[in-house]
Parts: C-alpha cells; sequence; structure tokens
C-alpha cells in the first residue's frame, strides 16, 4: 500500500476489521467510520448497536465515508462477529488479569500487517463508550492494545481510539517519513551567482558606510558572508535579495523629506 | 518524561505549544483540549477565536481537562501569538508552494522534541475548520507537517489533527513498545507438572477409548503432547486443566439419563 502523491486521488480501502461492541451513539459510529476512512480501512462492523441500524445520523457525521457506512455489518453476538477471523486484537484502557500480551498501537499495527501479509483475517475489539469491553469479550483476543496515554487523563473515546489505530494502520504502511506531498527540492545558486549578491551588498554597505572603521571591515564581511552562504539561497532568492538591495540603494539616494510613495514606480520596476 | 505505569496517576504536563487560529467552534477548542490533555501537552493559545473567549462549551467538552482551559491564552494576531517561540511548525493538508520541509507527524515529534531538548520554545499551528491555514500564516513556520491520509478522504477535523499530534508527541517520548500496563509475565509450568497433566489426560483418554486403534496410539499421544507443550502453560494453568480433565472422567462416570446438576457437589470439590 502507498498513500499515492497529492496528484492521485486513490481511494484506499482493506486493513484489519474494525468491531465495535454495542456502541451507543450513531454520532461516535460515524466519527469511527469516517475516521476508517481517513486513513484507508473499510470494514466496520457492530455488534447490538443500542438505537439500531442503520443509523441517519452515523451517516450524515460520517461525512461521505459512504463506502464505509454501506458496507457496516450487525451481528447480535460478539462470537458471530468474529467467527471468520484468524486472530483478534482487543482495545482496552483498564489492565486486565489475562495472561496476553499487551501492545502499544504502533507494535500492534505492525503485528497486524505481518499477519495480513500471510492471508489471515484481522479484526480489532473496541468497547462500549461508557465501560468498554467486558473480560468475556477481551478473553476471545489474543492481545490487547493500549494507548500511551496521560495517566492522569487516560480517557479515550471510541472514536479517537480507532482513530489512532487506523491512523497507525497508514502511518506503518508508507515508507519511514513519506508524506503525501514532498519537501520541495532546493537547488543552491551557483556560487557565481552568491559572490555578485555579496558584492552587490558590500557594495551597497560601503556607501552607507557600514563597514566603518576600517580595521572592522574584514571581520564585518565575513560574517556577513558567512551568514549568506549559510542561507542556502536558490538561484530566485539571489534575484530577490539582488532587489532589495538595488531598492535600499535608491532609498539613499532619495532626496531628503520625500516620501517613499514619491517614487513607486522606480521601486516596482 | 516517562508514560508511568496504571500504579501512577501523575498528571503530565508540557510539550509544544498549540496554536489554533480563528477557530470557529467552541466544542472543538474543548476537543482540543481534551486531546492534548490525553497525551501531556498544555499550552493553548486561541488567535481570534470566532466565538470569544472564555466558552462554556469548550469547558463542557474538554471534560475535565480544566488544566488546559484555564491556562488558554488569546492573542488578536497570529505573530503576537508566536512571539516568544523559538520555533513554529504549520500543519497543513494542502501542497503550499513554499521552501519549507515538509514532515511526516512522526517525524515532525522527533523534531520537536530535539529541539526542546536543548531549551528551544517550540509551537505547532493549526487552521480554521473550513479552510486551514493562509499561505502567509504557513510562512511564518520552520516546517509543515502533513498526515499520511487516504488521498481520497483527506479531511481530518482540528480536533482528530490535535489528537494525532499530540499522540505522536506521547509515542515518541515513551520507550519503544512500551505500555501502561505490561504484558504479564507467563511462568511456565516445570515439566514434571506438564507431563503429570499429559498422563493424567491420556489416562482418561484411554478410558474414553480415544487411542483406537491401537496403532494410532503413539501418533496421537505425540500430536496431543506437542498441543500441550506448544501452549506453554502455567502452573495454575496446569492445576485448572487438571481439574476439566477430572471432571470429564466424572461424566462419562455419571450413570446415564443423570443430569449434571445431580453431581454439582462433586463437581465443584
Amino acid at each position: 500500500m502507498s498513500a499515492g502523491t497529492n496528484r492521485t486521488r486513490e481511494l484506499i480501502t482493506g486493513g484489519p476489521v474494525i468491531i465495535l461492541v454495542e456502541p451507543q451513539l450513531g454520532e461516535n459510529i460515524g466519527m469511527v467510520a469516517r475516521a476508517m476512512a481517513n486513513f484507508g480501512l473499510s470494514e466496520l462492523r457492530l455488534v447490538n448497536p443500542r438505537d439500531g441500524w442503520p443509523s441517519e445520523k452515523a451517516r450524515a457525521v460520517a461525512a461521505k465515508a459512504d463506502h464505509v457506512i454501506d458496507g457496516v455489518k450487525v451481528f447480535s453476538s460478539l462470537e458471530e462477529a468474529v467467527a471468520d477471523l484468524n486472530r483478534l486484537l482487543a482495545t482496552t484502557a483498564r489492565q486486565r488479569d489475562m495472561l496476553k500480551p499487551v501492545l502499544a498501537p504502533d507494535t500492534a499495527a505492525n503485528l497486524v500487517k505481518e499477519r495480513m501479509a500471510i492471508n489471515e483475517k484481522v479484526g480489532i475489539l473496541f468497547g462500549r463508550e461508557r465501560w468498554g469491553l467486558e473480560n468475556d469479550e477481551v478473553v476471545l483476543a489474543d492481545e490487547i492494545i493500549t494507548f500511551p496515554v496521560n495517566p492522569a487523563f487516560a480517557s479515550l473515546n471510541i472514536a479517537q481510539a480507532v482513530l489512532l489505530m487506523s491512523y497507525e494502520w497508514m502511518r506503518t504502511s508508507v515508507d519511514e517519513g513519506e508524506t503525501r506531498f514532498e519537501t520541495p527540492e532546493r537547488v543552491p545558486a551557483s556560487r557565481g551567482d552568491l559572490v555578485s549578491l555579496l558584492d552587490h551588498l558590500e557594495e551597497a554597505l560601503d556607501e552607507a558606510k557600514y563597514f566603518y572603521p576600517p580595521e572592522k571591515r574584514e571581520i564585518k564581511s565575513l560574517n556577513l558572508r558567512n551568514i549568506f552562504t549559510h542561507a542556502g539561497l536558490q538561484e530566485q532568492e539571489i534575484q530577490t535579495l539582488h532587489g532589495v538591495v538595488a531598492a535600499l540603494e535608491r532609498r539613499w539616494m532619495r532626496p531628503r523629506g520625500a516620501k517613499p510613495g514619491d517614487e513607486r514606480n522606480t521601486e516596482e520596476e
């Protein structure tokens, strides 16, 4: 899978199945669908949604994640909802006294990827808004996922938890550091262009008595040249700075008392 | 910084400053505060919030992230809001024609960490709900952050974007793979205990004519022993399985037609 570039509008689908156990609010189901679509997940299952299904609220909040909403499957028990899955992970905010591996979301996302690569069907369980998953639901899972939250402020809502897992799915799928659009390539100007700018600047500064007293000239010049060299200027930027220096030169040549506006034509040339 | 363990209730604060430019809805500001608190960020600045400040809606939605809400600072221009910062990053979903490095959130979080480690004050800019940041706002930033989203479904709301950056701040702060509570340590039972269980099981299966015909006995026994050995059973689990086998043995010894309840006292012994 690739996140593509800004030029493509590829709709990414796939990823692990997301299973919500007894979700209460249609809005939350909609937010979950939207978060899944944001990061390329598409298969959503609901176990006994409190307010039934379909849900107009869910669709409204899902903001065009219709491919997720249309594909929702509803089950009357968790066992049925996970029957076809080879592997199951359960998200939980509380420590459980179960002998199951506890994974951070990034580790879990990599594990899901490894399993899906060998054609296992993988699902991730999310609990109710109010009290999460029951122990007899967690027990069905192979591993537990927990989020690295602030211990004193650990309440993630269900849509946020799905968002983070979906993000990790996408993040761990793209190449390290890859982004949707790229850092523009900087082509540094030639040394010659840089030197001509520095010469132009120094001429102007000479005129402005910047290099006074004369014994400071060398160190001041060196400092200036270091600053502009370090800036890694591009050719276009060099041209811009030539213009800046030229404008300042003209400013000094302007008769005292004249306002900048008087020379507008000259400055915009 | 450490995410601590489940035993502590440490309130983590700090991290980069979050700056929202002209946020429109108090609810979104509240969700942002909550997301920040979840992942240990605490300093929130607002530039010209549309509906003013303070906001009761924001506080209600923030769900007890009062330390963030109480600390909010409001500014009338972005320039004032970032005046004391040494470094600024801008989040954006659109490609900008600017010669700035474009970073993924994880790379950005690591960069923020490096800078804060050398005592730089760092801020992250988030734009308006409707149209994000203007170019003349992005231009103030040193780098651009963009999220690895589904190209065909790229709309993250402001609270989700802050959640993901805050999560990355926390994730990249804890040791790789560290979780708030740990995978319980499994202490495998001694081989002797395992063998006694397997012997017990085989006796029961002998009784039940499982090992029939006799020439299949060896392979069936080997397979069974492999299964239970591979399971990495702990001492307590061995005891549980002894109980299971014992119960099944009693079941066969139960007179035909007797109901399980007739033997309840025996089964619970």
